[in-house]
């Protein structure tokens, strides 16, 4: 039996919170037997699904954080709203683990402002696994911080192979800078910077990655700042989306092709369901003292479910633990 | 008819150079006949051709640039290489646009070393036609500057936009920065400056745009750093590569499959068409002294031929005239 893992829950997160919030909820408690799960929210949505859901507690919260809030102002005034509660009982020790579809703004002030960062990391970096039809890899820094030092990246480089190994999978993760060129003096200056010191601290670097090579996943974890990696994440779903979009119109444009869209219909369904981002539910924000995700706004009850489902995993293959040994391991190497 | 315009092309640029090149070529006068090409290359390659083409001069070089040069070191040592030699050629007038599908260090290097900035021009921007299934959108820089000032950007933003409405037909094209979010105070640092800088000195500038925005094409003109705007245009080909064979591979795994294939085969040939990057035929170098091209290494012979009218085209719409201008009329502002 799996070990025992809490997760804060935040019911009002999302574009079609808290339904989808509320599904996804059960349907992971009802996957995981030993999930517990501390939904956050008003009364009205919350206390009847704990009533009628085992491991299922409720925390009844009064105020809302809105899209249009400045995240940290929000999160300092509001310390009743189901994103500040969800992380300060994290920050409690109550839940290990914390998921909200809601603001990644909001999201991401929360999780470093109440619960707070591993400490010797100096700043926590949101991380996504790229669903390439080829193979899932890892990316990192998506959005988190626009501006970096070639610190964070070495930083980023280690969260985001922890990660890779212990939740994807990806054993002696092969990491690699996203940058504009394979040889090691392409780039900006701040990119030969992250590729000298990457060089030098990371074990599983072994160079420069360019865009291309993201969806075509020829390396495990792509590091690179918070603006380009949030360039390029955006870019491959737009990509993507245009695309998909752009064959579903030529399926359904005469008789023959809607005839040819009966017969591709299974392969092209599977295909679109591999570059879904709902396989992994969000985006964990690696560094803070605890396992928090950020899921997209537009999640559905899978991508809810997995959320909360990959937040456990993090738990119990502690990556918290893993991340704070190598943090420290870096600093003392460095003799800091 | 068509005013007259010379072009010098250098029959050694490009992975199946010289033969795609010559096929291009040839392609290019007969489509064109205002037209005319100076040849630069070897003698057993140049030679036959021109006396074979009417319209077109064989310039003999006897010097070859490999990929693997440094490129500055390469375009200062090698002066009688096709890419120089046919670099002089503009700057001595007797072309007025160059086009090369060789390495783009080295014709980023020939051009701005050889033929020159435009007065006033701070960084030439290497520009390009995002092939987008919605339409055909321009996004600079994509890679000539990695490092930039916001100053930059304003010029680049000029200069695209001179270049979607002259060469691209896109009238009053709305002009926006690539960043991480739409809100004015979103992004690093820099993007914040070139924000406010270009709402400041751009007529056309609208706003942030985001990487989804571009192949959804929501804008007409994307602004970005080279080393941004490479990493975004590197993870659109990969993308679309990589859907592309993955769909492939879906038509061609079952006896079913195989039937829906040939009923969508027409329409799918035509996306792949649109989305493929032959149709414009490379990025011109905006900023200098002449019609600038460089084409993607792997150019087929149609992507020649574009790249050698798109060359053309640049030249009668008088595209080097405006942006002078249009600089000067910036500095003027600016009470420089």
């Amino acid at each position: 039996m799996a070990k025992s893992v809490t997760i804060s829950v935040d019911a009002l997160g999302g574009d079609h919170a808290p339904q989808v919030v509320l599904e996804g909820c059960a349907a992971a408690l009802s996957q995981d037997p030993s999930l517990s799960v501390i939904l956050c929210g008003p009364a009205e949505v919350v206390e009847p699904f704990a009533a009628s859901h085992e491991r299922c507690t409720a925390q009844v919260t009064t105020e809302v954080i809105t899209m249009g809030e400045h995240p940290a102002q929000a999160v300092r005034k509001k310390k009743n709203s189901s994103l500040v509660v969800g992380c300060r009982l994290v920050k409690e020790g109550q839940a290990q683990g914390f998921f909200s579809a809601g603001s990644t703004g909001a999201c991401l002030a929360a999780a470093t402002l109440v619960i707070g960062r591993i400490k010797g990391v100096k700043r926590p970096c949101l991380t996504t696994v790229v669903p390439s039809p080829v193979r899932p890899v890892v990316m990192c820094d998506v959005g988190a911080n626009a501006d970096c030092k070639p610190e964070y990246l070495v930083q980023f480089a280690r969260m985001g192979a922890i990660y890779a190994e212990k939740v994807i999978g990806l054993s002696d993760p092969q990491v690699a800078l996203l940058n504009i060129g394979e040889e090691e003096e392409k780039g900006s200056e701040f990119a030969q910077a992250c590729h000298a010191l990457l060089r030098e601290k990371e074990p599983n670097f072994v160079g420069n990655a360019e865009g291309r090579d993201i969806l075509e996943a020829n390396f495990d974890v792509f590091v690179t700042d918070g603006f380009t990696g949030n360039v390029a994440l955006k870019t491959i779903e737009g990509t993507a989306g245009v695309l998909l979009k752009t064959i579903k119109g030529i399926l359904g444009s005469s008789l023959k092709t809607k005839i040819g869209a009966l017969c591709i219909k299974d392969g092209l369904m599977e295909l679109k369901g591999t570059v879904s981002a709902d396989t992994y539910g969000g985006a964990p924000l690696l560094g803070v003292k605890g396992a928090c995700i950020v899921g997209h706004g537009s999640s559905n009850p899978t991508a809810i479910k997995n959320g909360i489902l990959t937040s456990a995993r993090i738990v119990r293959e502690d990556v918290v633990g893993m991340i704070s040994q190598a943090v420290s391991a870096q600093a003392d190497k460095a003799g800091e």
